[in-house]
């Protein structure tokens, strides 16, 4: 088979610029540059997909290319099942992937429904046809780490030494994100290619011979105020507590092993290649292991904790298993949602994301310019684009992501919707976001964590949300489950919104890039978040019980 | 409190129709007349409300006063959380309620959330602003006799005899049920009052002396061809196995004794008012009694089949309690979903239902007329219209139900909107349904049981009703979560439009009355049912799977 690859330029493929968006961005999806695995039809998280299989995706480019521009087509997990007449005002996709009734929401039931042909696991933005690659878990990650210069470190990193272990598939994002903010950073990885693949794409910048090495060369950069990134090879249970010893001046702790499964994190005293072989024959004893050696690494993380720094779990459930490895102040330090991201989400803040249906660098490069303009007061965000633009290589559609607020989305929307208008971009963009957002996803495991009135696993939000886009204009709208954290366990809502430069998509995106992080305002709002209460009155938006009668 | 009881007439207490219909039937749903606990908010089904507290409730008529008809209320599980602007083709409000993550989707979960004040069970049109009072089971229970008539016995009951049990707030239908079809009925129940209490209400005809005496009436009714029932009082599991024995020419057999609880049926040798005591004292004995009971008793309902009779189960689940009473043909006679409401399903059939917005019962005696005129050639319908015009007493507003399937819903509402416009309607009419449909749930236990692909527990089907029901033009639309059969066991969606006689609204009724079943229709096809594929068909329904490249 032809890889797949979405058509660029101006030139209509199907009968408006809604329904080729919505073509480019599956066929997008499905690009080997993109993907991980195309031939599956798998784009990210292990199987999330864009379509349920080749005859599905074949329809939904059929279907897709005929779709009128009132007409709206129906996709249920990952399949076409129907096209019915609505309105210009509505979406022109509506799609939902891997729902199950709750006493049947598991693994073992969502295997065999998919074997029998009948769902997918649509992740988040894999089967609502909005990934745009490995870009998406860098900017995540700075944005956490701009989160931390913003509570702690008067808004950079300049001057301080991140401390950090894990240099794997997400883990290896760390490096370049605490460099982007302007910090030094120490990260340890047993595994030497780990770290050597991450300096091959320039997000490490240099490997230490030695821990004292790597100490030497980090608190330089940090006295330097310069940023530097430096991996040390080794076993993060016996170098965290070694440096504790040593008494490093560390700012700032986390850590991104494999924790949260005991069968991948390396015990202390175990090579890493001795891991699969040793875990598959003794696994009670490899686990107990573990355990043991998270509990020392956590111990020394809380000793960093007592000495001032900024101490916190990246959702690897290191916390956890340390407790369980004997450890009782594992949860003396917090998650980084309720710690970092929380507080942006009361804001209204998550991760917006576009991409040029050109296919044109430069249409990116002009975005980029235009958000530098509309928001020169954001320091964190001038930051990231200005880096963005140098160090991120494009997968598929030149794409960007970045974080925006309430009030600030639909100005950025409206910006690129002008700019298609009179010709400064070489075709639309399409605007859109991860499902990990502010109102749109409910997951106790991760983004909805000890919320504050005990709401973490109420899902009615992500269905309002979904519901809301659909009601304000947005070009497709997804509800999925399970995405992030597996089956049973999240529902979260997606949406996507074309500025083709007419007066009708001004009009909707205005509304739904209003609406869609109003929801999550709301949301904080009504779990009882005084920030988003702030944000909610200055944003005018209205909230019924706390109106008087 | 003062009693709450909507406005009537055409005053508008809100900014417009779509409004004011929201705001009187949240109103009426809390009506006494209506509701089962007003004073608790409760509608029906146990706990099923329709405001989350009382707060909620004077902040939910407060914002539907002022709500502008391009903004849109949200209401999380009976609580309003927002307002946003929209569009005119926007729903005035987004509901989602009782909604849980997979995993925390347990009654235990649930309640505790539930007492945090952070949530609530909304049933199906309890919280959803769209219950009509007990014609609704009525309803429900005719038609699944004029199934069976049409099925078997030439589209009418006439010259039938149907034997049941189980004469209780729901199985009490049953009588009526099935003289509006125009059979003969013998129905048993173990508590005489039980059988007085229909007596008074005109839902049963006659309660006999003795089980000869009842066989004589009900015969001869049968031989007559005269639509007649008769109560008898007795264990069913005694008297069914001895109607058996007497050779009594029984043409349908089924049974709606609370059976789904085996604390609830009455064993063979108990006194009703026995029951409880014994139940409480020696749960374990009563148990398994009650179970060997009810595998007597439904051994005697295969003895019926194999005799030639159309029996079935009425969703009591006495075919689970027969076989754990050791009776192993228990499951040789099917469900009454699978059996004769998903053949109506695959038509697009569903409960279709009204009220009229100006409190006047002339209202919606010419919406029956008009109903009558629309569809001359279905016979059921005009006996059931005829019938409910004569024997159901309104609650609260004067509403009616009926099953209209694909192709037909829009009519009615097309009709009605004329009429509200044109003058013969004193007011706006509102026009939904159950959420128990043909599209909009899915539940492995009840509405979804046995698909033919194995898809009972798919949950995608009601999240895109609801977005497609959003996309069309509805005024309010849902999402709830264990509705029917509680906590985790299903997902389900609603509608309802206000046909207020403007061309606005004839064209959102078109597409939401055509487009609402059609989910129906389509969500048969994908499971593979030929009727709803032909159906499909003369409906135009598009189905890109089915379409060659
Ligand atoms: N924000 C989030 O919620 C979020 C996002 C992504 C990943 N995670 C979590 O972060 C963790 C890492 O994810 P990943 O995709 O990078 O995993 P990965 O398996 O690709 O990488 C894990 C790395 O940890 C290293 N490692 C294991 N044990 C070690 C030890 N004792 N000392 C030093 N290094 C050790 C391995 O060599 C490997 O390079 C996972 O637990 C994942 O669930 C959380
Ligand atoms: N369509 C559906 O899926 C559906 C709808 C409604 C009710 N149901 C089921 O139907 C059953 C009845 O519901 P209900 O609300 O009428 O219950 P209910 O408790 O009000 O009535 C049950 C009746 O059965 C009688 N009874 C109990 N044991 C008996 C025996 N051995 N012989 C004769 N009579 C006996 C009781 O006296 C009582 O009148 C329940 O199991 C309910 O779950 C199913």
């Amino acid at each position: 088979m032809e890889p797949i690859r979405a058509p660029r330029g101006t030139q209509l493929t199907a009968r408006g610029w809604q329904q080729e968006a919505a073509l480019r961005m599956l066929m997008n999806n499905l690009d080997p540059d993109v993907a991980e695995r195309p031939q599956d039809l798998v784009v990210y998280g292990g199987t999330g997909k864009a379509a349920r299989d080749w005859p599905s995706f074949r329809a939904l480019v059929r279907t897709l290319t005929t779709l009128a521009p009132d007409e709206t087509m129906l996709v249920q997990s990952g399949r076409p099942v129907g096209v019915l007449q609505t309105h210009e005002w509505a979406p022109r996709v509506l799609i939902a992937n891997s729902n199950l009734v709750g006493d049947w929401a598991t693994w073992p039931e969502f295997r065999r429904l998919e074997a029998l042909g009948l769902t997918m696991y649509g992740q988040m933005t894999a089967g609502s046809w909005i990934y745009i690659g490995t870009q998406g878990i860098l900017q995540g990650t700075y944005e956490t780490f701009a989160a931390v210069a913003e509570k702690r470190f008067g808004g950079t990193l300049a001057g301080t030494l991140t401390l950090t272990a894990g240099c794997g598939g997400m883990g290896g994002a760390q490096p370049l994100a605490v460099t982007m903010n302007g910090g030094a950073c120490l990260i340890i990885d047993v595994d030497r290619a780990r770290l050597e693949r991450r300096v091959a794409t320039r997000y490490l910048d240099v490997i230490a011979d030695s821990l004292e090495a790597g100490v030497r060369l980090a608190v330089e950069a940090q006295i330097a105020r310069q940023p530097l990134s430096v991996g040390v090879v080794g076993n993060a249970a016996l170098l965290v507590p070694e440096l504790l010893r040593m008494g490093v001046p560390v700012d700032i702790v986390t850590d991104q092993t494999s924790a949260h499964d005991p069968l991948s994190y390396v015990p202390s005293g175990v090579e890493p290649e001795d891991v699969a072989d040793y875990a598959a024959r003794k696994p009670e004893e490899f686990t107990e292991r573990a355990r043991h050696s998270m509990a020392r690494h956590v111990e020394a993380m809380v000793g960093f904790l007592d000495r001032g720094a900024e101490v916190f779990d990246y959702g690897n459930s290191i916390r956890g298993e340390a407790q369980l490895g004997g450890f009782d102040r594992a949860f003396a330090f917090p998650g980084f949602v309720p710690a970092y991201i929380r507080p942006l989400f009361c804001e209204g803040r998550g991760p917006f994301r576009w991409a040029a249906l050109s296919g044109d660098p430069a249409d990116i490069a002009a975005t980029d310019r235009a958000i530098l303009d509309l928001f020169p007061e954001n320091e964190s965000l001038r930051r990231w684009i200005t880096m963005a633009g140098e160090r991120v290589a494009f997968q598929g559609l030149p794409a960007r992501i970045c974080w925006l607020g309430q009030g600030e989305r639909d100005k950025a929307g409206l910006r690129f919707n002008e700019m298609v208008a009179d010709g400064t971009l070489g075709a639309p963009i399409v605007i859109g976001r991860d499902h990990l957002d502010t109102g749109s996803v409910a997951s106790p495991y991760r983004e909805t964590e000890a919320m504050r009135d005990g709401s973490d696993a109420i899902a009615d939000w992500p269905l309002l949300n979904a519901l809301v886009n659909t009601a304000s204009g947005a070009s497709w709208v997804s509800i999925h489950h399970g995405g992030g954290v597996g089956i049973g366990r999240s529902i979260h809502a997606g949406q996507v919104s074309v500025a083709d430069g007419t007066e009708l998509a001004a009009q909707k995106l205005a509304r739904v890039l209003t609406n869609d992080p109003a929801m999550g305002v709301l949301r904080h709002v009504d779990a009882g978040y005084e920030d988003a209460v702030e944000v909610a009155g200055s944003a005018g938006l209205r909230v019924p019980m706390g109106e008087s009668a």
